[in-house]
């Protein structure tokens, strides 16, 4: 996706810089301002234990005067305490000085390691030096982009543009997020701009709309953050407040967008090779269908079986079996790859070499269920698990 | 644990042979019979996919006429439809006619790869083969638990002797069981054998109680198996029936060594190289701190920290947060190994090398958490997640 041309949106400046927030002296600061006020919407985290800057941004939201998104990578601000939530205010209010407005008006976003206060001089200077490199244009959207990345092998940005009356509607959303992916709204760091006119309680609606479709059906190790959050900035700039089938056409592109961002994300999961499409059908609901496709994604057992390109659907069938909501084990059909392996509770003969081919040589492995006669149906993203993930999060930070 | 001596407890004889279901050519067929009928309980898996044997054993337990006990490693009869069903029943009823009993008297547990028919032929020869083996004394016992063993590293056996009114009560466990660990009493394979006299209906209220506190307190991959079987049986030669305060002791013994060998389940998870005992306390009731405490255990996050010995305690406190029950987290407090290091939400100062030390030096760590001013406790029980298991399971059956 990032090979695809990105547009950015009208009424946005952007910028991205080092801080020293990070040991690795990648971008770790990263701001986003409107040049009048920005109409946003937020969805957040449903962990229990949040972060400062969600705090702040649950506060904020939905608004129709946000001016700025200041954000850091390197540092979560979670777990932090007061002195945490004292950094968040002192963030914003930095970018509100500069900007001239309230510092309620500026949004916050942080991610890294968990429990360890900020570096409040690095997180200063890197403020005032984004402000200094603020630009309209592409280059600076993807400089703000990068400087949110922590784990992400690769950035994550998307453009959708759609014509309403004659007039060009841009969206474009930057996201970050390879490690504590769970659904449930608690996936990553995203913000999608775009110059549409919306009122606040519609772009809390269509966000909402977009991030269940979307962000809340991905997994890579099913650990929610403390500091997920999704922001909608429309500056309103180009065409009339969407209604009707308008608002409709806009909804589809978003939604569209957020699956493609969502599915990058899980992608690039930390250390993963492949990832799984589950589409379960015959459920009692659609929540149950959910339920199952996210329990079998879950499964440890399952994610290496599709890193080994092994079909051991056994190991499928048998996490349907533990999701939680009734099945019916003798009408319960796996496709695995588009080899129908497993029919109304009996095995099929099937080429296991053959098909082991196909699940190498696809990035995507698709695994359909019928678990019923119900017309509960659901779709789930989640990424395999390879020695890379463990290597990788056993020495994170020591 | 295997270094104890074991006893084995009157009237019962034991064997285990190679049948050549396995391919590495190790034990895989192993009967255990009693002189006379066996008062028997069993406690199963709770997967809505279940193998023939549980769906047999759940129809024939409890009981007080079980003359024997059958098994098999290297195939779970799973997910095998009604041809499973019929091959479990030719092992019973084969067993049963040398044994000159009912087939519905015979009990049976399989475990290994799921979905593929069993090998009958190489099956029934086993059978007739440990039918000759059969033998009293500890050998024949060991024998009996080395054929039940798939990816276990160790035998998992364990006894404890009681006196009850100048008597010698036996209890000897056997068990399998090292990946599809999961809480919720869907963990492994287990016989408990003793010689104390007990009704059928005491046998599976003690046997419930003692399964409460032990093996579904355990977790490797949260992987719920289709074929989970705990055993109780009780061949009634030492003492007279049970009541009152003999039976308590008898309970609070056969407690202990249910949790004993649970803990080695854990110890042996595969490629496990520390296990994690994990208590809450402070939450609203002690389901809610069993749940808290088990998601903890469950996360790839928290697993990969206690890997690389990473005192990465960020990770422990957001999954208390995404747990599900209700917390309070200001009155959060977190204890690794003996350290506190988050006290009511906020982060303290320690010796993260000193820590990390102390925790690649003991084979359990010990996670402690508080989590908010209620009465509910509990204690879980989950290995650590290494690119052993990864690579142990991305190559199983391919």
């Amino acid at each position: 996706m990032t090979d695809k041309p990105l547009c950015v949106p009208n009424g946005f400046r952007f910028g991205g810089v080092i801080a020293g927030i990070k040991k690795s002296g990648k971008p770790d600061i990263s701001l986003i301002v409107g040049d009048q006020p920005l109409v946003a919407a937020g969805v957040y985290t449903t962990n229990q234990i949040v972060a400062a800057p969600v705090v702040w941004c649950r506060r904020n939201t939905p608004s129709q005067s946000v001016r700025a998104v200041i954000a850091n990578s390197g540092n979560a601000n979670a777990c932090t305490g007061e002195q945490g939530d004292a950094d968040t205010a002192e963030m914003c209010q930095r970018v509100a000085d500069a900007l001239g407005c309230d510092a309620s008006d500026v949004l916050v976003m942080s991610t890294g390691v968990i429990g360890n206060l900020l570096p409040m001089e690095k997180v200063r200077s890197g403020i005032d030096d984004v402000l200094q490199k603020l630009d309209t244009g592409v280059d600076a959207f993807v400089s703000a982009a990068q400087a949110i990345m922590t784990t992400d092998k690769s950035r994550k940005t998307c453009s959708r543009q759609l014509q309403i009356a004659d007039q060009t509607i841009t969206i474009t959303a930057m996201a970050k997020g390879a490690g504590m992916i769970a659904p449930n709204m608690a996936t990553m760091l995203s913000v999608v701009t775009t110059d549409a006119k919306l009122t606040p309680e519609q772009a809390t609606r269509l966000l909402k709309q977009a991030a269940d479709g979307s962000y809340n059906r991905v997994s890579v190790d099913g650990h929610a953050s403390t500091n997920d959050t999704l922001l909608l900035l429309a500056s309103g700039q180009v065409g009339e407040l969407l209604s009707g089938k308008d608002e409709t056409t806009f909804a589809n592109c978003l939604n569209e967008l957020c699956v493609e961002i969502a599915r990058e994300l899980v992608a690039d999961g930390e250390g993963a090779t492949h990832w799984m499409k589950i589409c379960v059908s015959g459920a009692q609901c659609d929540r149950d269908a959910e339920l199952i496709a996210r329990t079998v994604g879950a499964s440890p057992l399952v994610k290496t079986a599709i890193t080994g390109a092994d079909p051991n659907w056994g190991r499928i069938v048998s996490a349907v079996g533990y999701a939680g909501p009734p099945i019916e084990p003798t009408k319960t059909c796996l496709t695995l790859c588009g080899v129908l392996i497993y029919e109304n509770g009996r095995p099929l003969p099937y080429d296991a070499a053959s098909l082991s081919k196909t699940m190498s040589q696809s990035p995507e492995v698709l695994v359909e269920l019928i678990v019923g006669s119900g017309s509960g149906a659901g779709v789930h993203w989640a990424s395999d698990l390879t020695t890379t993930y463990v290597t990788f999060n056993s020495e994170y930070t020591t």
